[in-house]
């Protein structure tokens, strides 16, 4: 197989990619709002019969309790080639504000090189460049099969929490068996700057309450010689962090994958503008956080705790002088590569109990088990692969990111027991979950082009 | 003038003296309802008729711009001598909640040896005493004038908060000169050990915001790498006391009065149930505040800073992994002897422009000019006499205390520039502000008596 048969087939066939992403885009897939359960529906099987004309051998919708996923299958040739599992969804983002939409969300629209829409990035665009590229490799190759058996699997409800989707996995893990997954969910650094997603921040939240005197006293007979609950809060969460920004719960970074010296150079070379990121926090003053680490560190590949909500007291108008009865803290922390949420919860409520003042009762609220961490050595041989087929489309060095936030990606990697591989061309600009998202056609087709590559990169890395 | 003198006409006119109070206090002149202000002026008339027929050469109702004060004024034999203004209200506060009321609150009743009514004890019982103790000294001693003159002035707003009192004591400042005030509106420490109020604390508040970024922002995207108002709030805050519990700011403790050896020791031998105080705060826990005072010299000597409310960032249901854009607390500070609210005030914004973390911009509001701590040494020739008459009356040793809030006090002291005395024999069971306010007629007969005396002893000791 030749670059230039591939990268001919994927021109070629230019126009018909989008004309049928188009068709797709037009369906509105919101999984969030009940009004659009028939539409996610229908997304689904569109989807279907637009991966049975692309000849995928084995197509099914899977039901769960509630909208349904999409499963395709193309084995390869040889039964002992490794399997790949293609995670992506094809449910969108509601559309509100609709006012700030230049055009209607739902009526797809070519602007020079972009498609403007709902989904067009968010993933159904991501989705797709895996079939253009499947069908490249197999022209420009002449095989009737992929090295790898292709398992593409598009679930629709990721935009409403994925809340079936662990099940679905579980039940299906057979089915599902794999040595890798390809997530196509993500973004690249910039158009110009290629790069892959190798690990996500997980999350644990709790929710803190001081209990003092039994009702709140007057500050005059009582203050000074009764514990003040919020004073209490106060100094707590102040010995939350120690003065170089690190987390102080004991164990806390013992189980932290630190950053290898070669990732934290590969992440040094992304051009990052430190004050345009802070223009978009809305902040013009310095960065801050944890000592020894850069911002893309701080927000990628190093834990936090962050006080999200605190009260107590009288908070309405005027003064009231109060010695308050209660104090209440919502906090969260992201976790970062190795770190559990449940050794978090339990590292949390021992430090609660013993930093919690004499006089001041405390209890811990945790509302889940929370979410693990992600991630993916960039030595390891599917992202060494992976990272080859994109530099193969791009033709430039691919970088490496993390993303700070989290979704069910980590339960995807433990039910399967596989590798994450991020192959992605989104980028920040897309404008995912906002009024006007568009896609870049051109980074789509070189999707494909990578995505053509990486079946034969990963069939030698995983053998 | 024989005691027995004194004693005997207190006993002896008891009767007329708990009518005539009766009649007063079925007045419902509370102060803070419109609907009540005939009721207010009505009381004034009422006290000022009596006034008259009590003898007293000189009764006045003084106007203000809200309720009427009564101010009755009995000269000195003597034109050189001392002047002594009485200070008490004839107001009362609400009757709310009714329903908890075992008899009706403006009906008042006799029952053993207590009056229960609205009022009883704050503070008509507290005013009436005077005029038949200084009738009992002028009829035991064979004067038609007392030893000092008495300027008696009863304000009708102090239940509202005393809003026209200090223009009404700069207007009238010339009618009230004097040499001492005597504050007849307080309590003693028990029945059975009579005391004497030294001092309350001034109080002086605050709101610290703290703003970060322009708006709440995902924790996924920018924790750990842009400052958090609320952790700065905590850390903040945490500050503003030491680990043994005193304040941190820079000169707070510089102007305060230190206790004396002798008031220590005064405070130490009152019978005080520490246990069966905290349970009265509804805390079951161990006493707590500054290190090298004890529980009363922590509420009525030392300053404090409270916390009493404070907020910001997700405090509703649920988790919102957000790192908040700002954070919010009150905070008053209670005032010792010496301290000035201004200096305070001046102290507090230097200490938070000092502490403000870097990334955060910190607003200090201001709501007022506070209130002035008073104070009235031990060893002063006015307390001193004072103490005098009151154990010639009580036939025990008199002890001291203070109170941890404050009311215009400090007003009348600095406006009338004179030392203030706490003659008073309210009792802290005496339900006052609540439902079944009562007073113990033996007690007011004791302030008569005690009255009766305080005359001749100050007309000693002050000349």
């Amino acid at each position: 197989m030749q670059v230039n048969d591939v990268v001919a087939y994927i021109q070629a066939d230019r126009d018909r990619f989008v004309a049928d992403l188009k068709e797709w885009l037009a369906i509105p897939s919101v999984s969030g709002d009940p009004a659009h359960d028939g539409d996610v529906r229908r997304s689904a099987e569109w989807l279907a019969g637009h991966l049975r004309k692309e000849g995928f051998p084995t197509v099914e919708v899977w039901e769960t309790p509630g909208h349904p996923a999409v499963y395709a299958e193309w084995p390869a040739e040889d039964p002992d080639a490794p399997a790949v599992v293609v995670y992506g969804h094809h449910d969108v983002q509601p559309v509100e504000p609709l006012a700030e939409w230049d055009t209607e969300p739902f009526k797809p629209v070519e602007k020079g090189d972009r498609i403007i829409g709902r989904g067009a990035s968010d993933d159904k665009g991501q989705v797709f460049f895996h079939t253009l590229g499947l069908r490249a490799l197999l022209a420009a190759s002449g095989r009737q099969a992929p090295p790898v058996t292709v398992k593409l699997l598009v679930e629709g409800e990721e935009e409403s929490g994925s809340v079936h989707f662990a099940d679905l996995l579980r039940a299906r893990r057979d089915r599902l068996s794999c040595d890798a997954v390809v997530i196509s969910d993500t973004t690249m650094w910039a158009a110009d700057v290629p790069s892959m997603c190798t690990g996500m921040r997980g999350l644990t939240e709790a929710e803190l309450t001081l209990r003092g005197p039994e009702g709140d006293l007057h500050s005059g007979s009582f203050g000074g010689a009764v514990p003040n609950t919020l004073q209490a809060m106060a100094t707590m969460l102040a010995a939350l962090h120690d003065a170089g920004g690190r987390v102080t719960l004991p164990g806390f970074y013992d189980d932290v994958v630190p950053l290898s010296d070669e990732e934290r150079e590969l992440f040094a070379r992304l051009p990052f503008d430190e004050d345009e990121w802070l223009r978009t926090a809305g902040s013009s003053r310095a960065a801050h956080g944890e000592k020894g680490y850069t911002t893309l560190e701080r927000i990628w590949a190093r834990p936090t705790a962050e006080i999200n909500g605190m009260w107590g007291g009288h908070t309405g108008p005027g003064g009231k002088t109060i010695v308050p009865r209660e104090a209440h803290a919502k906090i969260s922390f992201r976790l970062a590569a190795g770190q559990d949420p449940r050794t978090v919860q339990e590292q949390f409520r021992a430090w609660v109990a013993g930093h919690t003042p004499a006089g001041v009762e405390a209890e811990v609220h945790i509302p889940g088990g929370g979410v693990r961490p992600c991630f993916s050595p960039i030595g390891s041989p599917a992202v060494k692969a992976a990272r080859r087929a994109m530099e193969r489309a791009f033709g430039t060095e691919v970088l490496f990111t993390r993303e700070g936030g989290s979704g069910p990606e980590a339960d995807i990697a433990d039910i399967l027991d596989a590798p994450l591989i991020f192959v992605a061309v989104g980028l920040d600009g897309d404008r995912i979950h906002a009024p006007n998202e568009k896609v870049e056609i051109p980074l789509l087709l070189k999707g494909a082009e990578a995505a053509a590559y990486l079946w034969e990169e990963l069939a030698t890395a995983l053998r």
